[in-house]
């Protein structure tokens, strides 16, 4: 068992928590989630065909269904009811619940950012049972120095908290950002955002990757960040669509010289048509759980 | 059945909502809401006998349930209250309940818009209980872009898991509309809104027909939007009265052109004399569920 | 029976709400309401001796009580709290409750007008039952078009609801009012402020009575906002005091030829001393259920 | 029995509704609470020794509770948690609990004031439970003509409803406040405010002492406050420190002339040392309580 | 025993308050709380080596439990999550619960500070019976003064309620802070905050040490600080590092010149290596718990 049971666990649950922390580590400490909350956070944005070369079958919702049954991952990040909506047909995926949402279409300077409650774990909990989908966790994100920043950790407690309870793995995705915030990615603030993941009771915390500093390069500043993460793995969040060989580069770099957990990636994988998707996800895996090199890796892709 | 079962309907209320969906898809896989939530949405505005050549009689709310009686649709949507009031006397009439509503009153510049709920599916369950109602499903509007976006969401988010729970279809009314939305039918937003949509876990997703773009016309505009839906029916809002000819072969187009599943029209039908009204509704029906041809359509019409 | 029984009233509670309509409206299908909430709404003004010449009797809050015991009238309507005071003393009093109120210390461009909840039908059950009161239904306030419109409507349909689930008439003061409204008296607001009033499943709404149009008189205004209203009844408020005889044409006019059916009258009964409050009860009475013309209504006042 | 019985007390509560009237009028009509809810209302302003000639005792907040137990009072009203704090060491003392509180931190115009609830009644009855504390009643604080009103008026009128439910006193502290209150102590918005109160349902309302109007000195104005209040009683603020003779003098007046039902007192008694204090109090209950004369009541001051 | 057993406590959980109370005081009437909630209030502030020479262990939230199971404490405050992810693996520090937090990113000028509830006393006692770890009590913060000071008030007083209701110490972080604060540590204004926190029901209230006044110098401003907190324990703010021997020689002060019950010490103890750290710790415990001067005291940090 690779993860902290946290006390909030309770004793009868405790089984279910070793076991769903197992499937989406495959028995490694690390952690591949595929990111698939884009239909509500990006729009269609992150689909449109007429963009950065996206293929036309990317626009419709069961690509992210066909990439995580067909490809390796550990887990499928969205929507619950996303979720609702094609679990019946591809039951063998495990799923992340994403708890709150919010769109990109409120300017930053409209107004500061603010993920509301969508569903809660009681409702994960009713679909679980009358439905029988493999739902291992739920994700809620936290736009930490937002005026709303409270309401989202208010909101992050207590799922984490409900989470525990029923043996769930809670896993936020922790992003500084608001007026108050003039640099999302500086290294301290990463790591500020990471350690209060961890007070916030985060078995896992996803973080933008952090910028180099004046005394330390990229892969330092993100060593500084796991370190105040304490018992919470760090996982970073994969962004826009790059080269395949230089994104598996710096996913490497991020565990082998960063000390990071593993990754979250969405865009980079399914911005692909299904063949290249499921490649780009197995090349994933490979670094994440096989300890795989970036030469190897790259196999998949090809 | 032509409907998707989302894994948040529980096995004992399958047989019902796969009824919901036979009777207001008349067992095809398309719809047609009548649109009646204008008492609220529109005040006088859509009613008005001193404007656009109003009859008299449309004033009279009862004019939606003579029309929904006497006409072919597949469902009337309005306001719970407004059910409550005239459903005994028109108990065979399946009714779609919107559940949140807002006035047309303040201006777009002073408040975002804001649909707040007025009932709850709760409530629903136990008007239908004890009138024996046909209600199929809720409807909620959503204002996306709204600086209040995210209640709005909460809202749909949690109607729709509670209507699904109790079999019933639900029904995203999905507007982007507010200070930061410059342009409410580009075709890029309508089809995010509608990928939200799914996310959301709407079954049918009711939207304004999308603009062309620089690459695309409006047809297939319509079809990026029918796309990104994924297994979310789209119908397409009827809008402010045309000439019937011209409506019918606009609606023509986009469900065999755009693919669309049907339409949500209110004042194209109810700003008629009932004759006139009733045929405006069966030529609708005629083309959304017999696959009619406009001419043949028409004959309902003349 | 002259009411409509609405769908959300339980099979059981039929009964209960058939006799509570005929005793506001004595076996008519009118109703006079004596209103009196202006303790909270008015605060002072509407009773200070230094005023209008009222008189020094006026100031005592069972002035209302007197005047409803010995006086004819539908049912007095007051802050339920106020019930409680004075009821226990005067039972024989038909009440409606009203449930939310405000001051009018806050000017119209300072906040939008907000009329908050003050208690629920839950607890009018609980005292009614505890008391043996004869309330018959229930009483809210709605300012369409101010910013706060939601929160009324909100609150005016779950109280609706409520209501009716009892067994209690549901009525509405619906008055447009705040920043976006430069009109309030505007005909076609009215009418469709009464539309929605429908909507939203009143019995009875109360208004003020429209202004005439460019193409339509007052009573003929009256008449559109009747026709809008549907199957709920339009009861028209009696404002602030007039002169005897002029008072009583307009509420006969109004019920005659402009189809109202009935009036809420506060100022213009309780700023008397006792008998001449009594006289003007027993007129607007003779007025509204009787089909009396003004000049026998008079013989009640001199 | 002196106060009447209100409709909203169940009949089981109707002896304990007496009781606790009883207690704190000592069977006559009248009523003198000693305010000790300074703590928050005015932080350290109202016991710093480097002020007014304040003594050091004055510091400690169980000076509160000694002059309670050893001096003549109605009952001693203060926050329900300084009651648990001192109440097992001073059992024997009536008290009243504050529900709601602020301090006076935020400048006018900042802010308007918004007393927010602390407790409610439920927890009240716990620890009345537990204890065996003689507490008979609850205070709330409403400042009407805030933008706040509402919230406060909501909380009042849920928590006199409770109180009464539950067999206690109901006593508002009515205080027009905010930007909307050029004068907070015009007789007319004093009067208009006591109906408030009544009409929220108070069995005794707490205002500052009106100003004279152009027609009406400080006592007729007095007066007209007392007739609007009707069945509620009307008691006087103390106000800050004043020469004991001229308060006690106010005081006679404000009962005989102006038809008060007593006095709040907690600065001019609690600003002094112990036996001063003690005799401050017997002196006002000697007013209050047994219609002595100002002469014979400054017996136990001096 | 010497705490106060505040009436809320009931009877059945009063030996467990008094368990908890001996606890966390040693068995004398003295407190020492190892304040670790930085982690969100400070983010990474309080622990980023590259400041003021904090050596690389520090930050790693375990820190705090290495130093708490090694050093001598009286409890470890920091949030409860934090708690749930650590204390398995360290079962024997006693702890207290901070249930509310805020970080330290929204600037004093953008909003007033609102530390928004994480998790509640019901939270708490789930987690402590599932895991057995020895949660004494709660801790919340109120930043008295700031727009948002009535709803943590509210939190506050009912946290305490509920605390107590279970035995549980109940602990204020007492800081007047936001817009209408111009001077922190103003004495007057600290010495209000303390009885504040005592009106509320606390058992301790953490304040910031009061600057000099023109009549008092530091310790004479502590001492009405003291006074004003009646029965309630004062403990004072350790804040940034100083150097040991003048920050112990200032505690020592505070104890025996200005009467504090003691302190709550985070920064000057876990920004330095464990032994150190250690070394910090036991030497605050010596001077508040065993009355040791500094020079003994200095003795555990050489």
């Amino acid at each position: 068992m690779n993860f902290v049971i946290p006390a909030d666990v309770p004793p009868r649950k405790k089984d279910l928590f070793e076991k769903n922390s197992t499937t989406i580590s495959k028995e490694t400490d690390h952690v591949f989630l595929f990111s698939c909350d884009q239909k509500i956070e990006h729009l269609h944005d992150a689909f449109n065909p007429e963009n950065d070369d996206i293929p036309e079958e990317a626009v419709d919702p069961e690509h992210f269904f066909k990439i995580g049954s067909q490809g390796r991952i550990g887990a499928l990040a969205t929507q619950l009811e996303l979720i609702a909506r094609y679990g019946a047909q591809y039951p063998d995926i495990p799923y992340i619940a994403k708890l709150n949402s919010k769109t990109n279409l409120i300017p930053a300077d409209q107004k500061d950012p603010h993920s509301q409650p969508l569903w809660h774990v009681k409702e994960l909990i009713q679909m679980r049972e009358k439905s029988e989908l493999k739902i291992c966790g739920v994700g809620i994100t936290v736009y930490l120095g937002s005026e709303f920043e409270n309401n989202m950790m208010q909101f992050a407690a207590k799922s984490i908290f409900e989470a525990h309870k029923e043996g769930l793995i809670a896993i936020l995705w922790m992003y500084p950002r608001g007026k108050a915030i003039p640099d999302e990615t500086d290294a301290h603030l990463i790591a500020g955002a990471a350690g209060a993941a961890n007070a916030l009771g985060a078995d896992i915390v996803k973080i933008k990757p952090p910028s180099a500093t004046n005394e330390k390069n990229e892969m330092q500043a993100l060593q500084e960040v796991v370190a105040a993460a304490g018992n919470t793995k760090v996982i970073i969040s994969g962004g826009s669509k790059k080269e395949p060989q230089q994104f598996l580069h710096t996913l490497h770099e991020q565990i082998h010289a960063g000390g990071a957990a593993g990754a979250a990636v969405g865009r980079n994988v399914f911005q692909n048509n299904l063949p290249k998707a499921i490649g780009m996800a197995n090349a994933i895996s490979a670094i994440v759980y096989d300890n795989a090199s970036v030469e190897k890796a790259m196999a998949f892709v090809r």
